[in-house]
């Protein structure tokens, strides 16, 4: 028993009685899933079980109330540290995870991003300025036909260019036929640019199968991995993150994760799906959909995960926020405001709907985030 | 090409034309991720996009859309079928995954569930009645401790006797003492019972542990597996319902999965998460909060659960729905109406609370639900 505990911070709904009285619930559902009068008495009923450490409203009817957690009921597993902070309590309407605490242990335990920030810039050697994605689409083309877009992309200078998340294994694109012919593409343009693109491909994989793509991935010579681990369980990231062998920036993608926070009243707060347990999993980009898109975050939510993605956390580097989609010309300048220098701008549509030519397209966004490159000698074109 | 569709029933919110278009929406975003202007003709627009084959009123502002999507979409992967079905749009308020028509083909690539009703009632020799079932805890008890509570009611004839879901392999209570203690504790019960209860510790682990406490709890004679897909992701649980090797029933818990369904316009449907999908990974019963009890699903929640768990799917056997908590005396006749005989009822404290004396308590409730024995003749006490 180290006496160190992590803190988990929950937005309950309800008046203050029955507030604190779901507070004390938690700290039973979370740990012993007894009513409090079968507790043992002695370290069961005052180690084990969760601990009120503050509690106080939040506003008209919303109480937030820390509650810790030793440090040993996670046994030092990130899939048993999500049970403690949410597994049962989740089933619960009205009670929502607003902010984690994790604690020195924890943050020590569990390796974090191996890049972040810091060095996703160096290893693309952009120390300033906003950096640019796009993906590859639509599913249902060639492995040939992605590597023509990532061929151009890469030309054009833009930074980061991953699979669209639905590529995996398809028939009709193979994800070995698929990943040697970007990462081929995108390795000829960065010869004749001179600068660094990184093709990053969708390892998100049944189970068994992850090791297999990263390896393949590796060898074909992929500049990053884009993992979805909602679909794959934040475990698969963390994984990755605290393997040695797999030396490359692992960037997350939110599908099925927006479940979690599509309640306002319960599931998880964006800040800690996007920001904190992206950070704690290992990922150096946490993608999300940007606000005044086609999803339907608020420019407030969207701060927050930027806020999780860059806040201070243990040991850990600030990791890239990286909002996809509502990027045009008008919103610009707010999203600069609000995001500063250190954003990923995730472009899908709105790069391919231009203009054919997708290198000047993605050097035309370059310009627009004060990314301006000379149009690179060996491409042949002004942009 | 094959030609091959999967079928996913989403409830849309909205009056006609907006659900219709939200519809729209949804065909492309779970596929090409483009705006249907970017789309190119041919079979990208014709095959990949998802399709809408029904479009209905459900009530007043909601919709129900049917859309089809060709089985290659899913590259025959559970994490991208799952993608498929909801990855992206789970992020979009007002629209829930109500139903799934898996078709033919997809359901005989995933194997399903290896034991289900019938497997398991043979293997526990209950040929007839519900089955009882209850989790060993709380947390912080030592695996001695935790493998005499387990005798006991194994020698009260409880069915199965799993781990509390939160015990991984912490400090206080390490996995292998805990199983191998377990394991045999039960097996020295059924030797003096003459009958079958089975032990069923908790491999919900990181990712690539998950494989050696599979292989521990073989050696040490383990009944079964229980294993949280919510927190390790639902293809750890579809792996182990392949992989041969591992000829055990497999317990899913619903750790997580709460946020999933927990706003009733968002989300997915309690019928899906706790039934149908389980069966699709390989779960032979599914645990799920009952209603009445601490949380708050509601009886035709939980009656749209038994009935995905146990409804005509493919080849898959019927698998039980394993309602956990709320098993009071005066509830039990609605609950045996409600849930008929194929059940796995899951009492965690009440068993506990009753008495001290598990073993009473345990022939106690078995009686409750027409399942009386004679007390064991080597127990040496009467009920």
């Amino acid at each position: 028993m180290s006496g160190e505990r992590f803190r988990v911070l929950y937005h309950i709904q309800g008046d203050e009685a029955a507030a604190l009285e779901k507070a004390k619930t938690i700290c039973l559902e979370q740990t012993v899933e007894l009513d409090a009068g079968l507790v043992p008495a002695g370290p069961i009923r005052d180690w084990i079980v969760g601990r009120i450490e503050q509690f106080a409203p939040v506003e008209v009817g919303v109480f937030a109330a820390w509650i810790s957690y030793a440090v040993e009921t996670s046994a030092l597993e990130l899939t048993q540290l999500l049970n403690v902070i949410f597994g049962n309590t989740s089933i619960k309407p009205g009670i929502r995870v607003a902010n984690l605490d994790l604690g020195e242990h924890l943050l020590n335990h569990f390796p974090g991003p191996r890049f972040g920030i810091p060095g996703l810039r160096k290893l693309l050697g952009v120390p300033a300025g906003p950096l640019l994605c796009t993906a590859l689409k639509p599913m249902g083309k060639s492995p040939a036909e992605l590597a023509d877009l990532a061929y151009r992309f890469a030309l054009g200078g833009i930074d980061i260019i991953k699979d669209d998340h639905g590529l995996t294994d398809q028939p009709f694109c193979p994800y070995r036929e698929r990943v040697q012919a970007c990462a081929e593409a995108v390795a000829r343009a960065n010869a004749q640019t001179g600068k660094t693109s990184l093709y990053v491909p969708n390892i998100t994989a049944p189970v068994l199968a992850i090791a297999e793509r990263v390896r393949f991935a590796q060898a074909a010579g992929a500049g990053g991995l884009l993992i979805s681990p909602g679909l794959t369980g934040f475990d698969a990231l963390r994984a990755l993150a605290a393997d040695e062998t797999v030396n490359l920036p692992l960037i997350s993608h939110p599908a099925l994760l927006g479940s979690l926070v599509v309640s306002p009243d319960s599931g998880i707060a964006h800040a800690v799906i996007f920001g904190q347990l992206q950070r704690l999993a290992g990922a150096d980009a946490s993608i999300y959909p940007n606000y005044g898109g086609r999803f339907a975050f608020s420019r407030e939510e969207c701060a927050r995960i930027a806020e999780g993605c860059r806040m201070s956390m243990g040991h850990y580097p600030p990791i890239f926020p990286a909002p996809g989609g509502g990027m045009t010309l008008d919103r610009l300048p707010d999203l600069l405001i609000l995001y500063g220098e250190d954003v990923l701008f995730l472009m899908g549509g709105g790069l391919y709907g231009r203009s054919p030519d997708l290198a000047d397209n993605a050097r035309y966004f370059l310009s627009l985030v004060g990314r301006s490159r000379r149009p690179p000698i060996a491409s042949g074109r002004a942009s």
